[in-house]
């Protein structure tokens, strides 16, 4: 995997995403919410694509769309269904997810992302467009969500929510990576400066509410999680976002714990592949790919306290089950 | 730089000094201890080469042994005079330490490593052998030593401390390189888990006596001291010693911290030259050279409580004055 930066300023950019169809309960792009037609293609090593876990949990979409987890390790034809017997995604069939990407776009030679939506019988990607995706799991996908499913993106709370997320995806989401792909040492400044100023603010919003928006989950928490929960274990040490662990942070290492160990979010957490994927696939900025023993994880589960806060979880809906045995994660410490 | 590697195993293990006659006061090895003879070349990066920055404070031997301070980048000829007028030592007159090591030894291939002592009138560098420097300059150096200088390395507890150096050389001192330039997962591995083993069991030493061995502070402490002091700067994350920050181990953190405001201790310390060496010299490990900003140094000046276990730390002497005008450092923070 080959990281471009600017040359001159030495910043890095996240690509955009080139597949922006939408799966849509109307069917208005042509492709129609229907539970088994297509399959979810995941890293659990990444942050955007487990926004995506963590909602279809939350909603219980589970058995309406399936989930393809993709090696942690891309090699130079990207992310690949090496972890499934052959090598192959045993309903796509492919071994690359490469390959679907050709398939809707024969010329294509873009980057390939995930999270990405494949249509199963046409073995075209639909869609990697992944702040859409969530979002369209919580208010497209609603004939299948499991009963209690919560409201993730309330009516009434959307303008806030929009808000919330675009300082977070700028100084929190893309910001730690701005800063550890930087091969310039202003921009990685520029970069660390930017997102310890926005853990601050958040730390500070979060100090009396237990929720970004609202009193319950909603999408902000989710994209937060995501990042916060990556911090220690990868952003600190590889990405040099190094001012403090998240551990040192305590509303925000409170607020994060409260969420892993809600039903939903820390059941979607693999920190084997977090780990592997970022130590041992960026050669630029670590060359031995030496994976770190540390830091200890066990104090996920350790209490947070933030019930004291208030709140309810999930508004007038309930946790989730657990997830089906076939994606029950091993034990993570 | 180039780090040497063992291509089997991975393992890193530093090269023997090559030059190790002694100053001694009876002047047997041809080097007799003599007042403004000898110049201490110094880098205030190197851990190895601050235990003698230390020891000379501490005795008070800053107008018998002048100092040489080199630029904290070394370049393919490896230590500079780069911060001195036109790139030279003002009294050796030199641009590298190397050309003292060739002056001693026209034939000399190996490596040029800091602290080493070189005598001004020959130019040539009579020892880099660092566990036998300061331990010459407590005993041998007896006649310059300041009035009140504290006795480092007592008679009665030399086998104590001995042991003591020995096993925080091999699992602390020596041990965050290996793990640092391990370049397999194994080998770096083994570094990391007989490190944070000896962690564990120096702070269950530490939380009922101030110092390591006796109750003064003894040449024990300053090789422990070199160690800690860059521990959260560089070796948590240049070197993958992650498990805890030293902030996160309470007994070691404070013991660290009652040295550094220790005068003769964190009057040697520059953090700028500590922080751009390590990660501006091994490309091996950090290509992008770039320096995190974090993590937050002023937390070195936090009270850390440890005179409630008692301890006299110069024994019968007193502490050192302030350092002479021209090595004071600047602020830390």
């Amino acid at each position: 995997m080959g990281i471009e930066t600017d040359p001159e300023t030495g910043q890095y950019h996240r690509a955009p995403n080139h597949f922006a169809s939408r799966i849509t309960a109307d069917g208005r792009d042509g492709w129609p919410v229907e539970a088994g037609r297509y399959r979810l293609v995941v890293s659990r090593a990444c942050p955007w694509a487990s926004r995506a876990l963590v909602v279809r949990r939350l909603l219980g979409l589970e058995h309406a769309l399936s989930v393809a987890v993709a090696d942690p390790i891309q090699d130079e034809r990207s992310w690949r269904f090496t972890l499934d017997p052959d090598g192959r995604d045993p309903v796509l069939g492919i071994r690359f997810l490469g390959e679907a990407y050709a398939k809707a776009d024969p010329g294509y030679s873009g980057g390939i992302s995930v999270p990405a939506i494949v249509d199963i019988p046409s073995g075209k990607v639909v869609t990697n467009d992944y702040p859409q995706i969530t979002l369209d799991l919580s208010t497209e996908w609603t004939a299948h969500q499991r009963p209690g499913a919560p409201d993730l993106y309330p009516e009434p709370l959307r303008a806030e929510i929009d808000e919330v997320n675009a300082v977070v995806h700028a100084d929190v989401n893309a910001a730690v990576y701005e800063a550890g792909f930087a091969t310039k040492q202003e921009a990685y400044e520029e970069a660390y400066d930017r997102l310890f100023a926005r853990l601050d603010a958040l730390s500070e919003r979060l100090a009396t509410q237990r929720y970004l928006v609202g009193d319950t989950i909603t999408e902000a928490d989710i994209r937060l999680f995501t990042t916060l929960v990556r911090f220690d274990a990868v952003y600190h040490g590889h990405f040099k976002c190094n001012r403090n662990k998240l551990t040192e942070l305590p509303v925000l290492w409170a607020y994060a714990r409260d969420l892993f160990q809600t039903p939903g979010f820390g059941d979607t957490v693999d920190f084997d592949h977090i780990k592997r994927h970022y130590y041992q696939v960026h050669g630029e900025i670590n060359p031995t790919r030496i994976v770190p023993k540390g830091p200890d994880l066990s104090l996920w589960a350790t209490p947070h306290g933030r019930e004291e806060l208030g709140g309810r979880p999930f508004g007038d809906g309930t946790p989730p089950p657990p997830p089906p045995a076939e994606e029950t994660l091993p034990a993570q410490w």
